[in-house]
């Protein structure tokens, strides 16, 4: 079977990914960049699968061979479980680790499940230490147990230190693989100390200087090294206003200190100030798009599914809380119509417009929500300006207010030829706009300063809460004005 | 007045951040880490607002010149209109650059209009191009053929080249500035050429290396060139397989190209595969944040609105059009009600149930929908596994459709005392649970595969037609069963 012709289909289409180029022409190009085509997995896919039913391994291991492990990666998930493992198994440990690494949780812990101690703890062996405590910080206590007594020794002792911090701190992301020099050391001295370390740091744009206790004292570009006289002390070359987090730093706050600052790696120290870890830009998206996530997930009601889970019976257990939470807030707007069963017995028309002072209620909360939650976690609002943030959504609200209220008014007198109810409904709606508007912008500061995400302030919680409040003041009020009537 | 008693109070509070250390004890901190006490902000900006009253410029010049950038950046944002441009205008064009690309857009715009065209040329005549692009393209026509006259010959060009690009593709947020060096040369000529652009590229980690017509050809990490012995070839220790973007790309693809493969800079080539820009890792960062926000956005209803944005006006006018779709759709639902008008008559509390129907089918919705769309843009559900997403939610929504429909059934039997209408209800419910669930999962893969943002999905427009068409099967479902009763 050939290569050729199995990747043939795929070839073409990644060139402008991959811009492999030898010299002379395009070819030849590497299969990456897949994600591009998304819809010519299937096609890879579909010939994996046949050399897998076929038995032709060779193939399969040249195929699969030609792939980065990113990709790799995200062919495996396009499997099924028996697929998955099979391809996976072809691979050697420190690839293996590679593409394991890269898969989304759920399916990573159904391989990491699979395999024998020994494969894993070879895997293990091969990783960066903040990768490998990853995967070990999964494990079931017993099989940890067993791991750490087959990996190497100085890969157990990495891994017993870093599964000591919390997951979402500094410490939890950080990883134990980076290159430091004495600050009065030569460059000369520091090139060698990154010879030494070669194989062991793959990415190196940085050197960070330290005093003779440990403590970090500067930090040296690369580019520096490379320029400067190889006789010059790293302490004379060296920038001191090196901005660190501590080990404990929340993994929220570090990725804000990594993006106000535009850096590519933030060292990690410890109380005493002396370096211990680093961590990498790449660890960095991965937290800012985990926050996103989050927020996305809260404001969904998702609260804690993870996103690729396949499991139906996982899914619905992680969605029940929040309908249920629905299901009674429901109830409670329902026990606050029926409250009101005598307004509508005399006109029923105000149980249709129970839809329109829900929706709008809902909309300008979440509106007003969204707008600071997102802001507060990117940084672009602050709770510092909470009251001037605050009477600009209460202006907005009253603008928009006025405007659906005067609208929805006119349409329901003249749809129902009744002026006086227009009227009622009308600054029912106004009443409701301004509330929520006011509610949905003010919630988001008070979960902040009480230290709870703010995002929860756009999910069901507070739509529910909303419901519930719009229907009263739209039932009050529209009573009052019968009574008056 | 002592910079010390001004900057005191936020000394220690930023060690954590700075880290900025001497060798011999933790003294002197800069001030940068404002962010990790957001309160204390107001600390620092009223001291500022003193000086400004005071006139204390020299004061003031000094305690600003504390200050990291990005932290002065946000400082400006806390402040009233004609502080921020007292302040502004105390600092170089250099520093001026710095900040201003840090200011949230709002801002920054409103700051770059009250700048006279001489100063606003010499701030760009020191940025990077990309950074002078962005500040650039905001400008109005006349005001832009103006500055173009002003900056430097090199600059002119550079910009007029750049803002030729969709702002949301690669060229929109490429510069210009990088290192490459032909293949045939030595690491000695690579180093040369990285001397002469030691001040225009301030982060250097990779050089890239072209063939003799431009094309490129391999990539070298810095790490390598020290290393390595001096008088090597490029082509020797290059890496071919150097992934790159075309010009027109996408930025959001740069973003998952650069996450995909752990990149810290990415290379972007024109259709001859010539070297023409770099996109670095903060700009990516950008991109992922300013992607992240617009599925947010279009997820609460607040399209095209800066989060920053303080004008009220602005802001209700960017809202506005949603809220209308929902009093629209509000009212269709209302037409629903009011077609079913002899069944509520018949049993009133059939209204009281609106609220239940209304937020279970929202909340499932919303739930399938923020799943498939969070993942659709991660990447952790691809569109080539819809069937087997759908099915899942199918799966997911028939458990919680029946719990929750079960649950409803019994809660309106016992307490109406009126089990034949419990019934109806809790039918209702669970169709409506395995619709939206359905619906919801089904539309955002439906908006991919027409190129439209699926973060629209889980906005008011989906869940305004939800509740209409939760609201009809509701009614038609519970007519049926009065009408067989």
């Amino acid at each position: 079977m050939d290569i050729n012709r199995i990747a043939g289909p795929l070839k073409g289409r990644f060139y402008l990914a991959t811009g492999r180029h030898t010299g002379c022409d395009r070819e030849p190009f590497q299969i990456i960049g897949l994600y591009m085509a998304e819809t010519d997995y299937k096609t890879l896919r579909d010939n994996v699968r046949n050399l897998i039913e076929e038995k032709a391994y060779p193939d399969l291991e040249r195929l699969i061979g030609e792939l980065h492990e990113a990709d790799l990666a995200d062919l495996l998930e396009h499997l099924e479980e028996d697929e998955r493992l099979t391809v996976f198994r072809i691979l050697t440990p420190e690839r293996a680790g590679e593409v394991l690494i890269e898969i989304s949780p759920p399916i990573q812990e159904s391989l990491t499940h699979e395999l024998d101690d020994q494969a894993l703890s070879q895997i293990l062996n091969e990783l960066d230490s903040d990768d490998a405590t990853d995967i070990f910080s999964h494990l079931s206590p017993k099989r940890a147990e067993n791991i750490i007594g087959l990996v190497q020794p100085a890969v157990a002792e990495e891994l017993q230190k870093l599964v000591g911090y919390e997951t979402d701190t500094a410490g939890g992301i950080m990883a134990l693989e980076f290159v430091s020099v004495s600050a009065n050391s030569t460059i000369r001295e520091a090139i060698e100390n990154i010879r030494k370390k070669r194989e062991e740091v793959e990415n190196l744009y940085y050197v960070w200087a330290v005093d003779d206790s440990g403590k970090l004292a500067g930090v040296v570009s690369i580019k520096d090294l490379v320029l400067e006289p190889r006789d010059r002390k790293i302490r004379d070359i060296m920038n001191p206003d090196v901005i660190s987090v501590d080990v404990n730093t929340d993994q929220e706050v570090v990725a804000r200190i990594v993006k106000q600052y535009d850096l590519t790696h933030i060292p990690v120290v410890n109380g005493q100030h002396k370096l211990i870890g680093r961590i990498t830009h790449d660890d960095i998206i991965d937290v800012i798009e985990e926050e996103a996530n989050e927020d996305i997930s809260l404001m969904g009601g998702v609260i804690d599914q993870e996103i690729a889970e396949e499991s139906a019976l996982k899914i619905s257990r992680a969605r029940l809380p929040w309908l249920l939470l629905g299901l009674f807030g429901g109830l409670l707007s329902a026990l606050v119509i029926k409250n009101f069963q005598g307004s509508i017995e005399k006109i029923l028309a105000l149980s249709f417009f129970i839809p329109v002072i829900m929706a709008m209620g809902g909309n300008t909360g979440t509106q007003a929500a969204t707008v600071v939650i997102r802001g507060l976690a990117t940084g672009d609002i602050s709770i510092v300006r909470t009251g001037k943030r605050l009477l600009t959504e209460l202006r907005v609200a009253l603008i928009n207010g006025i405007l659906c209220g005067i609208l929805f008014g006119l349409v329901v007198a003249f749809w129902l030829s009744d002026p006086h109810l227009g009227v009622g409904v009308g600054v029912s709606l106004i009443t409701i706009i301004l509330f929520s508007g006011s509610f949905g912008a003010f919630v988001p500061f008070v979960l902040k300063k009480f230290n709870i995400d703010p995002a929860l302030a756009a999910g069901p919680f507070i739509t529910t809460s909303n419901d519930i409040l719009g229907l009263l003041i739209y039932l009050s009020i529209i009573t009052q004005f019968l009574m008056a009537a």
